[in-house]
């Protein structure tokens, strides 16, 4: 939506990782907000400004699964030595050189919620202030441990808390590690940057100090500049990511009760007047229609629900479910379902891997697997699919209208047809014609007065 | 409570809406808090109060769900066009005439914490003042887009956020829209309000301004005075009613380990030393015993539970529950179920519209519908009544003490007679007497080594 | 692990409670924080910190519920009347002089948060300074109702809230209750010590005062010194000990996505890249292995569970899982089970004081129950373990390989052979032998075209 005016720009993406920090046994990129690796917020938030040339400075051991998120939509280079954010940038040199673009949006890999707004807004000030290069900062009431913004005049120098004076430390403007450079005047001073500084690293803001024409965009939001060095920053990170996520599914009209326990993943769309419980997770790519219920316990991932669904306290994996569908308590659409408008699914009910047809009723105990169901048939309670002989997987088809009973077992495969009837406490091996009846249990017999006789025997 | 202090006086509620100001697709009074429409938490503060005559001025759209909520417990008057708080009051002028009271209280139908203990303090302080009119007020920490009372004298006025200079902004006294007048007082004024201010509207506040005996009641929370504009402000009522009722229960004697996703409607009562996990739902009208120990994942609609009880990650609808019964974890009590004391009720098992016995058991896995079920009955394990037979629903009767074994079908309807015994794997279809064994199934036959000699057979 | 610092100390825990005082009808001791009452808190604190020594000052009533708490781990002490902590610690005198120590630790055994750390370090302090008392202090932001430390030229002397003067009140420094004691000096004042104040009480805080040679350490938190006097603060001790925890765990690499929820109690340990989600109960004494992920919902008690398990939505108490098990959603794991590796326990499965073999699946609607089960064995769905006839229970063995076919009842007590195969929707009431095929239902018959016909018929 940013996208013409960032036509002639790209991005450098500095994802190299460092073994010296990292989170919960993880390279700090690949630490997961809300379910999704930092890098791979980054990586959105400059897709969705519009900027669609992204080079990705890389570690040799990240390359692979950096390449498995992003495959021909980012370019790599490899970062063999970690000496610092400007040696990192370097390595990108003839991708800025032979790209034929203006100008580069720097960005760390592990600085996920600079959003594509801040980065759009931030180039429109860089273009109409013509600057060489602008720094996204924010300002932090505790801006311990970021780099300081330091305004000579109008040009903006950075210092990091290592290198601080106690004034500078007072600063409250700090860094937030991305920034727009004028490509020319980047490449014109990467080899000026010298490593005398605590830490003995390249840094690409001594750049920013190099540069005569600078500047600084001062995001909206101070959360813009979070980042993570720690497990409890990590958490922050989600914390915060979380009672976003959540504020703007409400502004658009989703109803919640409390944010308790509520996870949306960034990648989650719900329709309006949708009403979510306290304890809800929807991960992954889910997309939730209008005036749904969805109450507590339910967990949701990479599922499409449509409009005026009640789910409740249920697990949904990968599937599709139409409209009007009623779920749970208790149920577990399993991966790979498609079920049709007006279904009930009830308590303690799993489906696998199957078609259910519009107004079919599969209302308790029950396990449908493999199958392909017509619409308006009813599972009787503890009504069962067996798919598998222990060997083998195989495929049932029950047609509209059938009628199957309770405690029932279908033994795959076998084809149940329309508006037939198969009794209760039937196991059914063989096919099953359009309108017949089928049984296969045996006759009840009572013994009058047994137990009154009997009381020795502990098992009839 | 305090039916006494209040008995000549009426209330107006001023309920007509406002299609310019809705959240989650409703007109504002009714928006939900814990599932309660703004508009019924107004009417039952005013009826807790003890105020019995009341006046809705509602709009033709709104009139006819009031009249679903309050009935006969509320005149009703239409206001056809919205010009303003005043000009709705003026829509109840016959009410205040005819109904031979001394005071009304007005209150905005939006507006739900205004509660009977400062309604009725108020109205003290309002009556030992001999004031014409006293505004509920509260001071806020920040007042934007209230209106402010400014105090002149002991004579008191009233400015709306966009009427206000800079001066009167600071004021952190606001109007929480709540006032008692003197019905001879505001009758004598409403036809003086004139709309010459930014929104050219009639302002009830006005009369405020032009009565000379005037005072406001300062309440002692500043909750009380708080609506919802919006949707992040209705999400925030529901936060605040949450937390207030969550701390009034623990305060009776309920122990709480958390807040966290506790969600208790306005009305549910529960008992002392009742121990609430994080994470359980009450909702709608719900009566809790004592001792009970309620654990994460519950969710109780409409429900009366007795002492004692353990109820585990568990959905109980529109039943009653009598003391000492074991719930879950994963049960479902569907509505219209009434259980006896001492029943132990397991895991994945649902009842529904049944009544069942002291001490029965229902442990696991088990479907109980549309059943009468004696006490000391034992339902094995996959138990299931069959009431439902595609068509038609049938009723079954288990008697005392009867044995209902795994896996089998009773097929109603059915009676099941004192201390009978259904073996396992049974589909019943015939009456069993008192005392007798009855039994439905093959016999076992086994084929040796058959495995070893059918490798190749899938499907046995 | 403070082991010889201390060894030459002991303790003396006020546990003798306070009709007057009392937290959800318990007197206040026993009360809970994260289901661990407060006095066992107290003591474990002590007992981390290595001191072995330790008497504790009980009232009658509340003798015998202590000594099931520490049994002989403690020495036991009545307080007949409750007439002040200095009343309290007189009662340890004989303690005091016939335990050839040097320094005594005295505590409130309804202050939980003192930890090791603290009593410790401030020993180490009281020895370095020679002291004859040293106060474990902390400030407060609100020191309102703690005694307040009044520091007079080195020396201090603690002044109740009751006593306190207007600018005394001001004192944040307050009285965690506490303290180290020379076992000389106490001995030395305890008989001077009066009931001058405010209620009348024998305060051991008049000692402090009485003793020359007195300091106070400061504690670096201030929830040390935290009490519970209201249900609400109960809670609130409940809140800050849950976000301590959390806070913990996380710290040692267990990935949380949010704090919402996540109740875990004092005694359970997780490994490190173990990710939490929101609404996980772990209560009791839990070891939780590494790289484990628990979903929302999952309620575990009193259980060890190996590494790389993946536990959703279940609930699972007094069990040991082993490594790579997958479990849930909606699982119930009951007391005494002992599952082993790579085992998959699926949806709606209710496993009951059975040991399961390696890599064997229960996938769905089942119930095993006083069972031993060999490795890789299959349970179909629906497959039930029938280990209850009404009187005795019974047990029941499957072995290695066996395949126990959909709907099927395995009718206790049974052996099921090695590699043996139950058909779907059979009742097993005989001895299966190795490799051998049971079978035990009715053969299906089909009517065509019944229902067509008996379009009258309800109840085939």
């Amino acid at each position: 939506m940013w996208g013409e005016k960032v036509k002639d720009t790209c991005a450098v993406i500095l994802a190299a990782g460092d073994g010296k920090r990292m989170c919960l046994g993880r390279v700090k990129i690949f630490c997961e907000v809300l379910f999704k690796p930092l890098i791979c917020w980054v990586f959105e938030n400059c897709k969705q400004t519009g900027i669609s040339d992204i080079c990705l400075v890389c570690s040799k051991d990240g390359l692979g699964r950096l390449k498995d998120y992003f495959g021909s939509g980012a370019k790599y280079v490899i970062q063999e030595e970690k000496l610092g954010s400007a040696h990192a940038a370097a390595q990108a040199e003839s991708f800025l050189r032979s790209g034929g673009k203006k100008d580069v949006l720097i960005l760390l890999g592990d600085v996920p919620f600079v959003d594509a707004k801040t980065i759009a807004d931030a180039y429109v000030f860089h273009e109409s202030e013509k600057n060489e290069v602008t720094v996204i900062a924010a300002n932090l009431e505790n801006p311990f441990g970021y780099g300081r913004i330091v305004d000579d005049s109008g040009r903006i120098s950075i210092v990091e808390e290592k290198d601080a004076t106690q004034e500078q430390r007072k600063i409250s403007l700090v860094n937030s590690g991305a920034m727009w450079f004028r490509i020319e005047a980047l490449l014109s001073v990467l080899d000026k940057i010298d490593n005398n500084n605590a830490s003995n690293e390249y840094y690409i803001t001594t750049a920013v100090n190099l540069l005569s024409k600078s500047g600084c965009y001062i995001a909206s939001a101070s959360h813009v500049i979070l980042g993570a060095n720690t497990n409890e920053q990590l958490l922050h990170l989600n914390e915060v990511a979380r009672g976003k996520i959540i504020a703007a599914h409400n502004q658009n009209g989703v109803e919640f009760l409390s944010e308790s326990g509520v996870v949306i993943g960034p990648e989650v769309q719900i329709g309006k007047d949708t009403r979510i419980f306290q304890n809800v997770t929807l991960k992954g790519k889910c997309q939730i229609g209008e005036r749904c219920v969805i109450t507590p316990g339910s967990f949701i991932e990479n599922a499409t629900i449509g409009n005026d669904c009640e789910i409740r306290a249920s697990y949904i994996e990968d599937s599709r479910i139409a409209d009007g569908v009623r779920i749970g308590p208790f149920a577990h659409i399993r991966p790979g379902c498609d079920i049709g408008d007006a279904v009930k699914i009830g308590n303690y009910v799993e489906i696998k891997k199957s078609v259910i047809g519009n107004a079919t009723s599969i209302a308790h105990l029950s396990y449908v697997g493999d199958c392909e169901v017509g619409s308006k048939v009813t599972f009787g309670c503890g009504s069962i699919v067996v798919n598998y002989d222990g060997k083998n997987k195989y495929k049932t088809k029950v047609e509209a209208g059938a009628f199957v009973g309770c405690n029932s077992n279908l033994i795959s495969p076998v084809n149940i047809g329309k508006d037939s009837f198969i009794a209760a406490g039937s196991t059914i091996t063989d096919d099953v014609g359009e309108g017949d009846l089928a049984i296969a249990r045996a006759r009840q017999v009572t013994k009058p007065g047994y137990l009154r006789q009997k009381r020795g025997n502990n098992n009839p």
